[in-house]
């Protein structure tokens, strides 16, 4: 469907370019790019098993590792917090702990797919398509385990402690999303809420985790939680906009799965701001026709939902200034304008 | 449709009776009950949310603690590791550990209930029926992390370490037997590893962790692992025959569920072993017919389903012989005597 939609706002257009550079991934990972592949090794070996029935199950979920964005961050943020009276930068504890970040990220996205029902990601069949909804509902709760195993092995509880809390408030507010499907009358403070806590806060813990275990101070560890927690907040806006505005070819996952869902995003939120009750009606009727397999070229087709992706864009925008702005806290580093160049690259993304 | 069925082997007639004894549920906990109802006010607390769409959705699977066994084995192992040269006896840790034990029991039950389409259980309804499949994995997941909330906040790491490994290995049993449905050569030897990972392996757990944190000795610990582990055999053993042969009535939940979902259990392995080619495929037959909605009642018509029953009604009195010489390893004490009441319970309970 994606060729059939015009590209609303592509974020190059939508934000102020000069803010934006052309970055490639691994350019950004490369102060850590050994630890990363390290991170990604360890979480290939817990995502194995002697068991024939989960390694049939597991197939090739370790591909969902997708773009490892939660992963840098807790190493990127690890290695900036380096130097005298800052910290003293990555150690072995912050493979593990990416590794398990990636981990529960992994889990919730074998979940999502079964909730979404969706049947691709990262271009190969979903875990729900290959074995069923039962099977999936049932991996995603052994790589929970497996990610809180690696954690309670650790010296520190920390780990352990922040992504509990983590994990829980990822299913409140995948649970507020749940309650919230086919709610017109949602308002953009509510969707905040909910894209909170179900993204941002694990990008959060993953940045205050990074400079914790690096042993930065506190008032440091927290400035780094939010910048995560604003990186993440944008980078859920992004991924709502692109599900409507994206190419399916380039997202490699099946777009269009919110409007399926009735889920109700940042864009539509605005769309609905700014059309009368006819226009709502006739909205509220392209959500729940289900005979309607284009239904985001529908939308664009009878709306201005360019103009809603824009602003939503824009949104996303604000919140990466906001979090850049936390990174005045860490020295001069490579690894700080990695971390300045992973939120560039959060907006400009298309995939 | 329990009550169509006739009553095949009940317990009390087909194991012997001697060395069964007559106790009431809360006799068994007597020299537990002030700590036993902290454990459930504990999981009551846990169990609630800032959130009103997580309370919403949480409604009263409170009420899903059931019998508690799991946390009375917790304590009352605890309190049976008491006197010189044994341990220390029962302590607040125990209180959060019987806690946790039954919130992932809760969580279980919660993702088991979507797993098996139930609609009713402890005469209420499932989250599922209640709310959808996607809010009972989401509220599953919640409770998980609410239960790794409470043992990351503990002093000692173990309790972590345990239940991280324990619920990797219920999931790695439930997907096991999710992909043996309708697997008709499954063996006993199979069916009971599955059964040994998605239900023993928590029993196993409670008693080692009331035996650890009493400070008993590792081989004393141990013995009481081998009490659970058996103990809990002997209680899924029984659960599946209940699917076949108890009634709906006593039992609280749907029955015949095994079936609908293509679960084979231990009587029908046995039931399969004891006809020819054209029984087994008439069997297959009764599996797999949708229309049919008193399938356990045909089955007991066609089939001698009680001689089956009897015969895994057996296999469950020996293992809890064997759970019951595990006792010897613990002084003579109420709790002793109540370890050994409950293992009777389990084979005698028609719920």
């Amino acid at each position: 469907m994606g060729a059939a939609v015009p590209s609303a706002a592509p974020p190059s257009e939508a934000v102020p370019s000069a803010e934006v550079r052309e970055v490639e991934l691994h350019e950004l990972t490369a102060p850590i790019a050994k630890e990363l592949d390290a991170s990604s090794d360890r979480m290939i070996r817990e995502l194995d098993s002697d068991s024939e029935a989960v390694r049939e199950v597991l197939g090739s979920v370790h591909r969902y590792r997708g773009k490892r964005l939660r992963a840098a961050n807790v190493l990127l943020v690890g290695r900036a917090c380096e130097g005298p009276g800052i910290g003293r930068g990555l150690s072995a504890e912050h493979i593990k702990i990416a590794a398990i970040v990636e981990l529960i990220h992994v889990a919730t996205l074998v979940h999502d797919d079964v909730l979404d029902r969706a049947e691709v990601r990262r271009r190969t069949p979903t875990v729900n398509a290959r074995h069923g909804n039962q099977a999936a509902v049932l991996l995603g709760d052994w790589i929970y385990a497996r990610a809180f195993g690696i954690s309670t092995k650790m010296e520190s509880q920390t780990c352990s402690r922040v992504l509990a809390d983590v994990t829980a408030t990822i299913c409140r507010g995948e649970i507020e999303q749940c309650r919230a499907k086919y709610n017109f009358d949602l308002t953009e403070e509510e969707y905040l809420r909910a894209i909170d806590a179900k993204t941002a806060e694990l990008y959060a813990a993953a940045c205050l985790l990074g400079a914790h275990y690096a042993g930065a101070s506190d008032a440091l560890a927290q400035a780094m939680e939010r910048f995560g927690r604003k990186l993440g907040l944008a980078f859920q806006i992004v991924d709502d906009c692109l599900d409507l505005d994206g190419s399916e070819d380039v997202v490699g996952k099946s777009l269009g799965t919110d409007i399926a869902e009735g889920k109700i995003t940042l864009p539509i939120i605005d769309l609905l701001r700014r059309v009368d009750s006819g226009g709502r009606r006739r909205l509220e009727a392209i959500f729940r026709d289900e005979s309607d397999p284009r239904r985001v070229a529908t939308l664009a087709r009878e709306f201005d939902l360019a103009a809603s992706l824009h602003l939503s864009y824009q949104t996303a925008e604000r919140l990466r200034l906001e979090a850049v702005s936390e990174l005045d806290a860490l020295p001069a580093s490579r690894a700080r304008d990695c971390l300045r160049g992973a939120a560039d690259y959060v907006l400009r993304r298309r995939w």
